[in-house]
């Protein structure tokens, strides 16, 4: 079980990682900015839910090496990323980053079962080992966060993959399946969503002054 | 005592709740975006009291019901609010708002002290209680915090009032009526600076250069 | 040993609350926003390193005191500060700034290593130690921190001294002898780059379209 949310955390990172490389260089950020913007997309939302939860060690922290590999991620992608490489780049990885939407949620909520938390904050947990890497991301670089500006569901995703987690589990279903039908959940929303390009509603004040 | 304190924080948080809202609107958040920073400005103040006091668990963790409260808040506002409702509900919230102000000042200094926190310590404790819910709303919202730069009183009021805690505790009064001072000094001094459009004194620089 | 760490700790904090103080001048923030922007220099990387390390408690409340310091020296700037002593202090602050920066990272990275962090995980704890008092004051002034943007070296000398710190003493050399090193690589190398106008070398990749 542990093994299975180890892998998880792992796969997802790669994907989480070269959207903080992305957005740092479009922010035209020097090298420690690449490398301090991919690492908070990559484990920025798994050490916050660590941090509420006053869990530790960090995954970052069992598993050095990972900072190793995320240094020489960047280093590469600088020295040999083009500028005509960048949109094929983000278009690529919509699809590892919507895998990683579903592993990272289900990894998520089952830590914060695990710890006891309650139904809603388990999934609100879920929600943010996946989307507050990119919100941190974002904060970082200056800008509104695209997860909660872009009406593009995301969050949505999740919230309706740790809600599968936990039915599941209360359900009865063994560990893994439960696990593996909440991933899917996520990430099978989020395709869907990219595919049909539905939208989040709009808020429907009107037109609020921006005073 | 501890029922106070409950009492206490759960009034102060729907008024800030409502305050994120808000911005959330006027920035055009999507609904994600909406209930997340609604989500920060009624918790995050006594959240982040909570990480630095090392103090589990949260609010929002015992009350998980609140978080369904704020959800339902939400939903409600975007399919109700109208802009032309934003400047009445705005101003509405000034009160509430400056209730908030003052019980989160007393219930967040008062959690300091008995954690065992220096006076100094226990203040700061009441205004990141109080005044950092906004300042989240305001990062996430990608603005300079309003706190600290507007220049109407608001956590000099909450300083105030978390001064009167700690005299009244030094000397001797009951516990409530020593809560009950500091609430409402810090929530008089803010109707007071409402009602007078006191400022806070500028920067006296002249005008440094903004390089 | 632990008198040489507070020492080193207090001396760096007067270089970094000054830059936060300027900062928040530039940006015409309030008295409120001044004193907060101020601590968040001085005191956040520290305060962020020991959250992440699960470490209480902060350097700020055993030593209190020094949060009435930082108010005297607000208020004495805001009173006597004009503009044109901007360019001046800022100039002059420069020195102050390196020794902090390596004060801090030798200070940072020898408390990670004594909780048991691994190499690089300490390296990065002192990073954060020396770097992310000015990303704090960065962000809530609402900029991208320059620690990521102005491709002048500053995180990397910390991450180089960092690395002095975790040799030397795997060679054995006695405490302070290891922390000294440290400190003088990292505060050597910005000087240095300071002196000879280095930069980090740009991202490659052409022009990405800021999308």
């Amino acid at each position: 079980m542990n093994n299975a949310i180890t892998v998880i955390e792992a796969l997802a990172t790669l994907a989480f990682a070269l959207s903080g490389l992305l957005a740092a260089a479009r922010k035209r950020l020097d090298a420690v900015g690449v490398v301090v913007v991919a690492g908070l997309a990559a484990f920025g939302g798994g050490t916050l839910r660590d941090i509420l939860l006053d869990r530790r060690p960090f995954f970052w922290v069992t598993h050095a090496d990972w900072l190793w590999g995320l240094l020489a991620l960047c280093i590469v992608a600088m020295l040999f990323l083009r500028a005509r490489h960048f949109g094929v780049t983000e278009r690529a990885m919509q699809w590892p980053d919507a895998l990683g939407l579903g592993l990272f949620t289900a990894g998520g909520t089952e830590i914060a079962l695990a710890n006891g938390m309650p139904p809603i904050v388990a999934v609100l947990m879920g929600m943010v080992t996946a989307v507050f890497g990119g919100v941190l991301r974002d904060i970082v670089c200056n800008e509104i966060p695209s997860a909660f500006s872009d009406h593009r569901p995301y969050a949505v995703c999740s919230f309706a993959g740790g809600w599968v987690l936990v039915g599941a589990q209360q359900a009865g279903l063994p560990g893994e399946t439960a696990l593996a039908a909440a991933a899917l959940t996520a990430t099978g929303l989020r395709v869907l969503a990219l595919a049909t390009g539905w939208q989040l509603p709009p808020w429907r004040a009107g037109a609020p002054p921006p005073g």
